[in-house]
């Protein structure tokens, strides 16, 4: 039995420092009933995201959506439960990303994964990284700040997840979806989660995945907290600490799963099962700044988080 | 003769590092005349503010401005020259914010001074640090953060440019307001900037004021660049590396002048002049991942940067 009914990982008050994300074996789950009525103002959103800073929750409806084969309901469709942030918010194909113009990656990358859209004749080998000219040139990352750097130029949206669309495939090549990223992680055990995340739409109707960098902090011998990264190259790309997936699984019914990872940007070794690396999801909103719970909880009655120990 | 017209700054490559702020004797000027050429889209955004990421410039004027004295036109006012970001921004009486929900801190705060708003008989005596609970408590910065860190809770907005209101005051003691400061830089040097800030309002009409922190990198014996910074308490409140002041000064002509610098979070000599802290603007544009040019052009058709020599 590995549900249990508790509110405290969202309350913990727990940090991620850059320790975390190896070998904890936490279980928790959360299940609460949430209080469904709608104002005017959520009646009219409707199907359009919800954004959790209420300081731009009226600009939902504004974030303009590309056109093309799935066009704006695609896009609409991918942020079903919300942005965790709204800013430089850039909307692909198949993907939607929110870009940090200070460490010139992105803050966090949103993809939707069902049966169809991991399935086609797509192939990466027309694929080539390369610059995203709608990011300005002062915080634009380019393929020469990675050559010779020793680091992956490492896909947040994974190529694979959308062979549905060769232009869908195409995009997950602009290095605003890619971040600096130890070559046998990329290759070994992010591989590995990134295939686990495929086959879960095997089981569940829909496969929500928001991927992203994080700058841990770690202790110095004076005893003082210190975030430390490298940057890359003369644009200064940062080289994050760990690296977070969040995934929302829909299941038949209406209810919810959410399994949060963190890896460490370091050679892991595959031989560890995936679910070592899972993390109560308000750690990686504490360190990321960002927040998933409270959009999710207004999309769902039944909502638990899986910790460690789930199939 | 302090005018050169140039505009090399605006593409040469300058980046900012650790030892950046310190010393740079240069001067530079901009003049151009732009397309003044106003579509409709622009017509109707009339006198509120221009954003410079085209995905939300269509959210221009649904950021929601506080009433109070001075009200909605005061905040328009003191956004004239644009939103350097657009991300968790927050409307006080007299200056607006963006946060940093990450780094538990100020990305930008904007203030507009003249000789009516650094007057009047508010007295920061009445006034608290408080934390800003508009802030998630998982991104909020405490008191609790800063006690015995040996820094100081440096305001970025600064309490006695707001002296016409003590409501306007005492919310520039906001922790949102508030990045940790090196106590010495806090008291002499940087209040030094801060009071000459204050001594432009007698040769400007409007002073706008732009302050914000930076994380910069600092190459170290392995050849790399490392980005490296303290975090505080169990929020893990960011300590910058350095802070910047971009100031916009408005003359009676419409001509616009633009001074910007940086000064690194650590003891600085007062006696140093303040215009050897002048760095070019792209610099920090660069190092931040802000834009402000791009705005001002918008708002002018006479720019010019002054970066030395300028009295």
């Amino acid at each position: 039995m590995y549900r249990i009914f508790c509110s405290k990982w969202f309350a913990s008050g727990v940090s991620l420092t850059a320790g975390a994300g190896m070998g904890a074996f936490i279980m928790a789950a959360y299940t609460d009933s949430l209080n469904k009525k709608q104002n005017s103002i959520h009646d009219l959103l409707g199907r359009v995201p919800v954004i959790p800073i209420p300081s731009v929750e009226a600009a939902t409806d504004l974030i303009p959506f590309q056109s093309g084969p799935v066009g704006t309901s695609r896009a609409t469709a991918v942020m079903k439960y919300g942005f965790p942030s709204l800013s430089n918010v850039k909307s692909r194909e198949s993907y939607v990303v929110s870009y940090d113009p200070r460490n010139k990656t992105a803050l966090w990358v949103i993809e939707q994964l069902n049966n169809d859209s991991i399935h086609g004749t797509s192939d990466r080998k027309y694929c080539e990284f390369k610059e995203d000219d709608s990011v300005h040139v002062y915080h634009r990352a380019t393929n020469a700040d990675y050559k010779g750097s020793g680091f992956d130029r490492g896909h947040l949206a994974a190529a694979a997840n959308h062979k549905w669309s060769q232009k869908a495939m195409d995009e997950t090549f602009y290095l605003s979806n890619v971040s600096p990223q130890n070559p046998h992680l990329n290759q070994n055990a992010w591989n590995n989660l990134e295939k686990y995340c495929r086959s879960l739409t095997k089981h569940y109707l829909n496969v929500f995945v928001c991927t992203g960098p994080l700058y841990l902090p770690r202790q110095e011998p004076d005893g003082k907290k210190y975030v430390k990264y490298q940057v890359l190259g003369k644009n200064h790309v940062a080289v994050p600490t760990h690296f977070f997936k969040v995934v929302i699984l829909e299941k038949q019914k209406g209810e919810v799963e959410l399994r949060s990872y963190v890896m460490p940007n370091m050679p892991v070794d595959e031989n560890i099962p995936l679910e070592r690396f899972l993390v109560p999801v308000d750690s990686i909103e504490r360190a990321s700044g960002l927040l998933f719970v409270p959009n999710i909880m207004k999309r769902t009655n039944s909502f638990r988080t899986i910790t460690a120990g789930s199939k």
